[in-house]
């Protein structure tokens, strides 16, 4: 099915970027074993660079085990880097794991415990000199288990000092050693805590205005964990884009409030993925497309690539889809009968203020009566979407 | 039941305040005609003061029509002001009705029709003006259908640009006018509209870091929004405290992502409620306890006050609660066992940066074996909610 | 864009039925007055005619109002049957509505009240009456009130009790009668009231084999409800199939838990849709196909009628593409790769029993790493949904 | 705090059991390792025994492992009995684990795979015998890996064929040798598939009625599980036992739709926990009071304890709030005010068919204002789950 010729078969050029934990995901989840064998992370790189991906990102722990002594740790780098040039991927953002060990059963940067805290800032620096090096320019920072089962077990006030603290120290530690590199929180709303710290899009970018260095730390949204709490994530992304705050994005998919599922891109709210495409391709992003999936435990080694293949063929599907829809005449007459473009004109107009409105006489029932023809408008793009225009 | 002795019964000094449009509900619901007469507003202030609240919060048209003239206006205001004046209760707080005319159908400062912009800054501004006069110090803004059901119908970051717009004319205004107000936004996620904006406290929060007067602008959280959302509200309005806007707040009740339910206080997540309680009581919160619930259609009148009642009496009880749980020696000694306090201390000592924590040496298995003793905690909690502690 | 060689514009051969309550909903909400202007029965079977539909359904309140006395009525129904005849359209199913009067305020067939249960029962034997003249063969019961916001309000095994004296009065009715109508139960999880009885398909599945007469009960699901409590709806209609109870079906759009949206069928999820017309199509469901959707409010007259054919036009977008991934060879392939067609293979031979297994050999190894290849299958099924196969 | 005397202590008297895998789960989920160590079956019989239980539940796997040769297999079981007797725990319900090894990975009984059902089967029946050995009266079902991501990957109608061979084939074998054991299924909606079948108590009760000796098949519903659909678990629990088939019942907690929180009892929904209590109390189940709950990944082994121990206080104290509830006069009198008793009256009189209702009159407009009086009826409750009255 798939020719050189295809316009769904992804390049370098389209900067699609894999987690090396999702491909190499084993597949162990609460209720059951590993189906999977551990994937080497020099074959997840060949594999990725086979699909035509651009690019590799990881958890420390992707790479080297956390127990690994400096010269394991070394080994283990060298051999990544080494398939990382063999290939050509290059590694734009990287993170820490500080959810999988025991010690991290409390949270990390918001542990209770502050040498668990200490341990995990630690633990960061040295895999954010690692992401230096290997020319990341993001880092992300998912609050894996930041948050709390029960009410006075944590003291959100206290906690997000916590967390404030932290955000400080690391992005004064990466402008004095001069590191390109840039934050960015990915919020989620529940689990594997029953309540999360800094939940959805809009609470990490709250956060972020009460840092020291704002201008450092961003935004790593995730489709499945906005729409866990039932929000519509392509608002999510217009919102973080609004602000200035998108630096990076996690596509996969989900079917609603429930648990993680991480499905591949495409396959889960398949209207909301045609819009979370149009926002990211016409909202100014210009990070790489990052996925942050995990082949269904039911898949051999064989479906684990037909899995993270089908992730960037359906975000080429939905790009084709946008831009049609896009640059279709008859979107844009409905976009205009809509009155789309009426809300990018200021309310009031230049010279006015609120008291300018005093006496202006408003013909109510006119307006009111308008329709604002929203269902043609979205027809035509679900037809799009369809593949019917 | 209720004795003048009863520890659950309110008294101003409680500082209780109802919407009259919640004890006013004529109980009509998308699917049902109303099940009761319109409640004079004279007479919700009459009840309301002898059921011990401190005062009614109102929008422009729970106390005079859509379309009342100048005269018909100022004839209603004045009988809503005597009935105030007669049974001592105050109006700290005031908003706008923009979403029950159909000019509104699709939002008011974010239409995309600049008609209706103006027309409902007009409206505001009226209003803004009338909560001046009354001696309210807060103004609330619920962006009823402020949002989309569809992704093209609604540009996004424009709307944002129109909200931005809307509160950087209205802080202005009030600041010419000096009047001594602020404003205070309430986020819903969904409902009315299929997608609302703004739709939780973080994201309300960030929009207003974004505007001109952020000073002058607060939230209002409303319980059972951020729990249609799954969120925990208790998180929410700590997070709102530590950025310092929780200007006001709107208790009621919910059974998790559903419609809109709006149950009284306490008459949902009850095990929430604690928590929503022990935050605004330790947490700083000064304003008023206010509640935006709806007597259930199946109420007669009688059944109005009840429900009323039962807001303020749960709240009191849940208090007394929070006092006992807060006190307890036990509770002390299982905090302590949590760390708890621990979390209030800085990760790093004065003097250190992260390159201190280079060469420390944790004993992770020591640390990762700590139990955090959450269980013990919790289930004191628990039984002071349950009242056998 | 709809011309007569449009594969896409639907005839009545299509069997598409709505509710006249559907295009005739004046966009009432909790939150708002009517945005829309009443329709006249008439008018709205005439332009369901003329936009391709087969039928109209009705609850008896949508063709004459609540208090009509006998000779209004008549002559609401004559003008309605009227239309019915000149256009050329049937009317499959008919229904009642015990929701919208303040009577039903705590439901109908299981309200505390018994004076109400019994003139609800009436209230259906005067329309099923009606609906049998009209030709109907399916009569709907949606238990809009049937449920309760508190625990101690409603006894469930009474109300159970009361729900079923009121099915075998009906098809006691329908016997005696000798009408060929069979009722269809429509389960919803919430609103309008806090929890409904009955609240999914499969509890009403239940419910109906504990009736007299549970030949003439089946299903109404709706799509919408079912996903209100993050059910897949596919399945759902598949179980109903599978105790040969699905009597017909409510066609439209939802995103997940929240209220009840009532979107275009196709507007919502997108992906569900493919697999709900998938097994509509193949899974020996013939009756109608039903659309119970609301126009959203933001729409005039024009916009009403845009929304109603974008439900037929997506039903017949999807059947075009689920008949094509039906007789896809790759599919067929992909299947066999997934063993879907071992499923249908007893797991038992002919003449074996539990204890035939006893001494059978697996190799637990080898089974367990033999891939399931449903990523491949499903990107197949994604491709025709995206219609890039 | 708990002394002899503490009316919230439990003895075996109250029959409260755990599953060997509630306190012995060792807190590896999907994002991490386990932070507790294995439990010695021998012990955790010795500690819910020291706590006051009055028996243990288990899977197959629990007691030995899933590779365990005969002798294996006996020494272990030998053990678990001694510990059995030496603290005279029962052993009233036994599992199967039909979802931890990979082999399961597509589920059990409706595997596509034919071999896996087959392996699935034998496995059951092997501990079948064990159960019945042990004495145990209730085989519960969950189908822990029942269902699909995907909607080609299961044919669902194909699916409920072979759930229901397994059934007939189950139950024809306990019939033969004679068990007194009848089967429990265990309804979930997602987790750790996208979607499981039978998802909800409603759709696990309609399946029942399919099978050959629906006799021997009931149910054991989960808080948890109904609660992730958005149910009203007390709801779930009324309409099992209208059915007579509440053969067992799982209690935990958990805060709506999202991952399965599996909280101690009490923790979750504190309000649903009450009406909980209340139908198992007055509703005529008599069966174990079983708790499946994980105590927290951040408890240690005194922690694992003292959320065992929470389970059991909090169903004492909510028992005592409901036997309260139900003796307390006021109550009486706000349920007759709200008319619950009049449910339980026949709609129509002894002798009357619907044709009976023709002539009625019916007062609408007295019937309509009439106020059900259910917050004051719900006030009183929730005072008594507060425990101020």
């Amino acid at each position: 099915m798939t020719t050189t010729h295809d316009p769904y078969t992804p390049t370098p050029g389209d900067r699609f970027t894999f987690g090396l934990w999702t491909v190499g995901w084993r597949a162990l989840d609460l209720f059951g074993d590993p189906t999977r064998e551990p994937l080497d992370p020099a074959r997840g790189v060949a594999e990725l660079a086979r699909l035509g991906a651009y690019g590799v990102t990881f958890h420390d722990n992707d790479v080297f085990p956390f127990d690994a002594d400096g010269a394991e740790r070394e080994r283990h780098i060298a051999r990544f880097r080494k398939a990382l040039d063999e290939h050509g991927l290059v590694v734009p953002m990287a993170t820490t794991n500080l959810f999988t060990h025991p010690v991290f059963k409390d949270g990390a940067f918001t542990a209770n415990d502050r040498d668990v805290r200490r341990f995990a800032l630690r633990k960061v620096m040295a895999n954010v000199d690692l992401a230096a090096e290997l020319g990341a320019r993001t880092y992300v920072c998912w609050g894996g288990r930041e948050g709390a089962e029960s009410g006075a077990a944590k003291d959100v006030r206290a906690a997000l000092d916590r967390y404030k603290e932290a955000f400080d120290i690391l992005t004064s530690y990466v402008r004095d050693q001069d590191y390109p590199l840039r934050f960015a929180l990915e919020p989620k709303p529940n689990e594997p805590r029953g309540d999360l710290l800094l939940p959805t899009i809009g609470h990490a970018l709250a956060f972020i205005e009460a840092l020291e260095h704002p201008e450092l730390v961003g935004l790593n949204p995730e489709v499945g964990h906005e729409e866990m709490a039932g929000l519509n994530f392509a608002h999510g992304l217009a919102q973080a884009l609004w602000h200035g705050k998108l630096f990076h994005v996690d596509l996969n998919g989900q079917n609603g409030p429930r648990f993680d599922q991480d499905l591949r891109f495409g396959a889960g709210n398949a209207r909301g993925a045609f819009w979370v495409v149009d926002i990211l391709e016409n909202g100014g992003y210009d990070g790489p497309r990052h996925f942050d999936f995990k082949p269904p435990r039911t898949e051999d080694d064989a479906g684990v690539w037909e899995s993270a293949r089908g992730c960037m063929r359906n975000y080429l599907i939905l790009r084709e889809k946008v831009r049609a829809f896009r640059a279709d005449p008859e979107v844009h007459e409905a976009l205009r009968a809509a009155r789309v473009d009426e809300l990018a004109q200021p309310t009031l107009a230049a010279g006015e203020d609120l008291r300018s409105l005093r006496d202006e006489e408003t013909d109510v029932a006119a307006l009111a009566s308008r329709g604002m023809a929203y269902e043609r408008l979205d027809q035509l793009a679900l037809e799009h979407l369809y593949g019917v225009r």
